[in-house]
């Protein structure tokens, strides 16, 4: 039976043992009631409305679908009903201002939440998966006014937010579209124009949306230094309740590969009624702030499939029984089978989605940490110290955390065999609506460039030297112990993200594509460099601990040295990757990919 | 418009200039005719069919799926007329004995037909799929009398055959299966039991249905030792027609992720009349001779779907304009966007595909010809020698292309970004489709074991010496040329191969579970030795021929070249994973995996 337990014994070593969130989230003015006790509360609280609300709705979800009729979206059944539980729990206000109804809780929570909403039900998890968002945005970038009108009824949850960037013929390229504002008189604007991939764009759960959408001014400059950002609702306010219906129609709901739940929505604006947010043409400024938190988001949608994967692989692997194993212990001779388990095979595909998994979660709750730092630490350096890192870690989470819900989700495929291609198995659905989240929000190839070019390369290494610092000062620590041989990796590994990184900068010059083709790899080390990281002190703080549950810190210090002797070879791979590359140009022969199609754009020779 | 080119030039380059396929072909006896006229002649009509009659069913069968009512089944609208045209041309019996009213061609033709036909519809190729592995095991297995009365219909195709091996408590592990053969005085036998996961068991296409059914028969050997072969058809023949039907009901059909349009059924065995094949308990080994023949079948389908993909998502790239590339000839600096086939991520994803279907192909098309060899060489030694290569690259062509089909997919769809996630674009169902190759006949796991504890250990390396001294000896003699760099690569790899090989077979004795563990890494390294010597041979013979047609043998050196700076290096990590492990052996404290877990089945301490 499919299933899902909240991992909360993993979330308290994290949170507590590794990370000591609470004291520093208590140092934190807004915080100072956080407390190890509260932080676990929430957790057991999330944990429970996610295994017992909505991981029910997903096999739902992905059967019955989305439906549409005449402009009118039905979302699964349970759907909308799961949304009134969760508003009337108050999650939607976890992590939000409480001078506009929020509990004023640590992002970190938030976090927390939203690994287990997506653990269970990804479809669902994308209506209120925006709130957050939309609320970030808001809360910095719009007028008094329109918080004071929009950002309770977002906080409560009792109006759910759409991002409207899309059109179809700009997706990564915001710069192409076309949506219109035409500004009037009192203050609003017209807009008009056509969107697609809105997710939630329409649907039954709440009364109303807000839309935050991008479009052009009259007489913006062409491409993405012309963008604007405008809120529109799907009805407008009229004092306590709602007035009329605004000019925003659903046209119609896309049929996709997975997350059948979620209405993937194309809207048409004909004049809609809007506001400005925040400064115009500045909008891909503001709506930034939206993508970043979303981009945390996202990796977390990856680790929560991740989780699911793992867990239910796991305990199929105990259940199923074939073939005898390579060691059978003495109670077990007599048996036709054993339970897949034993073979090194199946144990070698769920430790690597176990190190994905666990190493993965120390991450993505180091960075809502941070980002916590990030907006409420006293002193401004720290805050620009986290900004910066997050600015790193962001398009390492956003990249391989989806990657590793796609391929975590088909490697627990491959444990059950034949029985994971059937749907009512489960798995199988995880497979399919995982693999979004390596597309949206920027998909994984952009998260490589934004890394490499914009985040490392733009001021010259030197957000990634101080993380590097950190990443060598860990190492130098542990370089004693029992993990010596691993410290000592990681900190060469250190110092080759370093080199690479100096002669790609060098290189580049002669050879601008060349940091481009290269920028995958560049990722991937950097990733791996800070798991391995987090896994050296996993290691650690596990030894330390060792005495209270000797089974549970053994496992811990197990897949620590997994981690470095089976998945962090990699970076041997991407390395020699990047010295082929940087060889060739130096030689002056770089490699020209697709050279047959590509003459077509070529400079006409004379 | 999601379309499929048959790639006959590539063929060709493969088959001609690569192999020189015919010259080897026109050497044995039976198929002394065969030249490259005839051999392309095949191709064209095999892409012809494929591309215009299977190709436009593919979208269609996906979308109505199956339908089971009352023990029968429908499938979807066109796959049986599709199968009669399929049959009338002749295609069945392209490789099969003119004894029997085959057409006498070699398996490589039918190699080349299988790919195209997996290119365009891997749903409806499973129907016919499994006709030439019931044709190579009856041929060589079954009494005269069971050959005269069915081959020649399977042969022609007028009736559809499949294997009916796995129970629910029976998949990778045969050894378990519970269905029962009674031996009735006329020499027939009652077959009883329940059979999952039959593709085909149940169809609308052929009039009769010939099932080759494992079962036990009474005092049969516990596990594989106990395990018989029996051909059940679903009606009796009586004279030139059908008789009554026999005991055999499809009792329901699975719901899956992808190939929607196979019917894969249960089928209820109740005293079915069936006929021994080959000998009592020997079932098994009769049913590896179609199994063989399936997992190149299967490995060929990996490919199939890669192709497929790769030529979809760069007719797209081509096609999609977002964002400005890196380097922009002057022509298109006025324009507000690119292709994104000029942006290097796009590239590295199409080079990728490029690189491995390509290199697939050249190793897909070399074992079809040795197997050719295999059966048909007149000098005994030649022939074993052939079986003994096959051996090897079976388990690497299953597994590896398979992988390709499905990350190949993904690549594919990542290309496409969120328009990939569409359905009615048509990528996401080669994603849907093409994961189930990697767990049927052997999942991938199962192919790494095959490979290196049966293949390479049971013989002390024999096999694979041999291979590796046939790459070793292409790498010397392009040792001087051009690509002098990755032929000492090449020479380098075939060596640590071997040396791995001698270490891993040592530390066995102490540690039998050590070569479990790395088996899938030495399964990558030996593929990719073998990829990579092909991708060595085709540089040289495309540089050879240069001067027919610059563009496609610069490209194909091109894509040589990138094989080897950007996909062997995963070599280093197999390497490094395989070192690590060892390491670990010598120093006495390997890695226990999954020690939590593990707890439950170990000894009872005393």
């Amino acid at each position: 039976m499919f299933s899902y337990q909240p991992p909360l014994k993993d979330i308290r070593f994290v949170l507590s043992e590794l990370l000591d969130a609470s004291a520093t989230l208590s140092q934190l003015p807004t915080y100072a009631e956080v407390d190890d006790e509260l932080t676990m509360q929430v957790a057991e609280e999330a944990g429970r409305f996610a295994s017992e609300v909505l991981f029910p709705l997903n096999a739902v979800g992905d059967r019955e679908g989305c439906r549409y009729e005449n402009g009118a979206v039905t979302t699964p059944p349970g759907f909308a009903d799961a949304y009134r539980q969760f508003q009337e729990a108050g999650w939607p206000a976890l992590a939000c201002d409480p001078n506009y109804g929020g509990q004023g809780l640590p992002n970190t929570l938030n976090s927390v939440l939203y690994e287990m909403l997506s653990s269970c039900n990804h479809a669902w998890t994308m209506y209120p998966g925006l709130l957050h968002g939309a609320y970030a945005c808001l809360h910095k970038h719009a007028s008094e006014e329109l918080k004071q009108r929009y950002l309770p009824r977002i906080v409560s949850g009792e109006w759910l937010a759409t991002m409207c960037l899309t059109e179809s013929q700009a997706g990564s390229d915001l710069g192409l579209l076309r949506t219109r504002a035409v500004p009037q008189d009192d203050g609003s604007v017209r807009i008009t124009g056509s969107k697609i991939f809105i997710s939630g764009g329409e649907q039954d759960i709440t009364e109303n949306i807000v839309h935050l959408v991008l479009a052009r001014l009259p007489d913006a400059p062409a491409g993405s230094k012309g963008i604007s950002l405008f809120l529109v609702p799907k009805y407008l306010p009229e004092g306590d309740g709602l007035g009329k219906r605004n000019a925003v129609a659903c046209t119609g709901l896309e049929h996709k590969m997975g997350i059948h739940g979620s209405a993937t929505s194309s809207l048409q604006f004909d004049e809609a009624v809007g506001w400005l947010v925040g400064e115009p043409n500045r909008g891909l400024a503001a709506m930034f702030v939206m993508m970043n938190a979303a981009r945390l988001a996202v990796g977390i949608q990856g680790l929560g499939s991740a989780e699911t994967a793992y867990q239910n692989s796991l305990a199929y692997a105990q259940e199923r029984l074939q073939m005898r194993a390579a060691v059978r212990p003495a109670q077990r001779r007599g048996e036709p089978a054993d339970p897949i388990v034993m073979h090194p095979a199946m144990q070698r595909l769920l430790m690597n989605q176990r190190a994905y998994v666990e190493g993965f979660r120390m991450l993505a709750y180091h960075s809502a940490l941070a980002l916590d730092m990030a907006e409420q630490h006293p002193d401004a350096q720290v805050r620009a110290d986290m900004d910066a890192q997050l600015a790193l870690l962001t398009p390492i989470i956003k990249s391989m955390m989806t990657d590793q819900g796609f391929y975590g989700s088909s490697q627990a495929l491959q444990i059950y065999g034949g029985h994971g291609f059937i749907t009512e198995t489960g798995i199988e659905q995880y497979l399919r609506d995982s693999r979004i989240a390596m597309i949206y929000e920027g998909t994984n190839e952009i998260q490589a460039v934004d890394l490499l070019l914009r985040k490392i390369l733009a001021d010259s290494g030197q957000r990634l030297n101080q993380l590097l610092g950190q990443v060598e000062a860990t190492a130098e620590q542990e370089g004693k112990g029992p993990m010596q041989g691993h410290a000592e990796g990681l900190a060469t590994l250190a110092r080759e993200i370093r080199d690479r990184v100096e002669r790609i900068a060098a290189a580049a010059q002669a050879n601008p594509e060349l940091p481009h083709q290269v920028a995958p790899e560049m990722l991937r080390l950097v990733g791996h460099c800070v798991i391995a990281w987090f896994w050296l002190r996993a290691a650690a703080v596990a030894r330390k601990n060792a005495f209270q549950d000797p089974i549970f810190y053994q496992a811990k210090q197990d897949t620590a040295r997994y981690y470095y002797d089976f998945i962090l070879p990699e970076t041997t791979q991407q390395l020699q990757i990047v010295d082929n590359v940087l060889r060739s140009a130096a030689e002056g022969r770089p490699l020209p990919l697709l050279s047959d199609v590509m003459r077509q754009y070529a400079e006409p020779e004379d």
